[in-house]
């Protein structure tokens, strides 16, 4: 199967670039960033390029929240920290007094976001720790079952961008390893990640807390081990990967330092793709002065090195995979 | 050709186990090891069988001292350090007068091993940082070009255990996803293992050191980060692939927390193989009472649950790929 797309591709793209007729993008318009994507690809597969890319280097490296999927409001992991705050809130009778508890039970979440950093981290130990992790794994996956998306009451796992789960299948079918290099943590990625991307477990690296072994489990405990961002990521991807990406796709500057290493690679040509957020209409238009997903330094040294820059409004048919198929016209 | 491989594969397991003729485990007698060896891959990805693992959870997992190349008379990556702090000498007057670099320098292995964890630690920290992680790797490949284990006087890469490279390449013709779990050093480790083994860098998971991140490089710090070892195993298991394996390979205590781990699979049948030093005249015969290495509470163990045990004295044809081919008779 592999061996046959290979084959397909090769036939395909060895006629000139911009006359292309096989791909699987069905959900980008014909504009720069995907003929980018495109000429990228068959350029670092094609077994005569001069920039070919043997298969075992085709390291291609996605963030999540605001890449894949949707960040706003806020980051959907943090609607399930504050689910579970809530369910724990009658073992914890100080939380009633206590922030960034108590902005969490008053559904404030201004209150909570001004808890800042140190706020979020607080939340999120009481609430990611204390069981095993496959156990966490099923809790996230319960919840994920019924919580809805505060403003387009979706379930979370229905708000992923569909052309971007195009380029994920398209990078497999070109033989590239996809792994997802993300804020998120480790447990919550890796409980819906696998079913709903396709990308398996053992490719999911995150942000993640300090664990224990204990009878053949491991113990999430309340402390956190390493959060993945900004110049963490790239030592992420060593750690993880131990190869420099060839490609890698962020959305805000938190990435920057991920695309940067990927650039910096010696040996091929690579990658940097930002999807830039547009649409205020179809989902949320931001970057310079997001609280989440904020895009700045990342935004000029892309435009100025020209990177791949995702015009979400204009260059995306759909956003969400259940838009009905007439708006991919 | 993978399909083609499943496909021979089904053909002629589904004949009893113990008049198969199709194997790759050419350097194994027809002892109990191998038995139980077929006889669990057949049993796991037979399509009717009851114990049928699907594709994505064949996660393999592979001690490699001692498991997979030899690690007597102490483990390899220290040869690597003493010779690297003779290299590093001249910078470092105060070496001579100080433990344990004072023995380093005096060719005095016992002295060395005598300075604990703390000393190794402190001879790994002086030897294996201040440079960027793919300038580290070129030195060892370097080194390994020239450097000669001191009774075979062999390059370190030859004294590699071709019966286990046999189970490698099985399990991974039989769509396992084939893992190193070790106390080595990452870096170390990633520099020779892909080419020698055929087990991609993004599959090596070791100790690792802290690192920062710098102009598209990972510059190694002079501070250890994680040392994988006993209840470690697990744990970077779960950080580094996040599904519990279902095949354990070691030869030592300090994997038996691993093969614990992977026996607890509550979803699938699990394999769990020591390989028993037993042969003082091709390799080194240890095993309860051994510096390094030491198997034995996992040898009571192993035995008493009817692990299998591999004697490499009369279970293996051959040790090493340089063995002539009339050895194997």
């Amino acid at each position: 199967m592999k061996r046959l797309i290979v084959l397909v591709s090769v036939l395909f793209f060895s006629t000139p670039l911009f006359s292309v007729n096989f791909e699987s993008l069905h959900s980008w318009k014909n504009g720069n960033s995907k003929q980018e994507i495109l000429k990228y690809v068959s350029t670092v597969t094609e077994k005569n390029s001069p920039d070919f890319i043997p298969e075992k280097d085709r390291i291609a490296v996605f963030d999540n929240d605001g890449t894949l999927w949707t960040e706003r409001p806020v980051y959907f992991q943090l609607y399930f920290a504050m689910d579970r705050v809530k369910v724990l809130a009658p073992e914890h009778p100080e939380w009633k007094t206590k922030e960034p508890f108590k902005s969490v039970l008053a559904n404030d979440i201004n209150g909570v976001m001004k808890s800042g950093e140190h706020g979020l981290l607080e939340i999120v130990n009481a609430t990611h720790s204390g069981m095993d992790s496959e156990s966490f794994k099923s809790m996230v996956r319960e919840w994920l079952k019924t919580a809805r998306h505060p403003t387009t009451h979706r379930p979370y796992t229905e708000l992923i961008y569909q052309p971007m789960m195009e380029v994920i299948g398209y990078l497999k079918a070109n033989d590239f390893k996809v792994y997802i290099v993300s804020g998120g943590g480790i447990d919550f990625m890796r409980s819906f990640i696998p079913e709903v991307y396709g990308i398996p477990e053992e490719h999911i690296i995150g942000s993640n807390g300090k664990v224990h072994y204990e009878n053949g489990k491991i113990i999430k405990d309340n402390e956190i081990n390493f959060i993945d961002d900004k110049e963490t990521k790239p030592i992420a991807i060593y750690y993880g990967i131990g190869k420099q990406p060839v490609a890698a796709f962020g959305n805000s500057d938190g990435d920057f330092a991920m695309m940067l290493y990927t650039e910096a690679h010696k040996k091929y040509k690579t990658l940097q793709l930002y999807v830039h957020h547009t649409d205020d209409k179809r989902e949320f238009a931001y970057d310079r002065k997001s609280h989440v997903g904020k895009l700045d330094k990342g935004l000029d040294y892309a435009r100025a090195n020209h990177w791949t820059i995702v015009d979400m409004k204009n260059e995306w048919k759909l956003i969400y995979p259940f838009e009905s198929k007439k708006d991919r016209e």
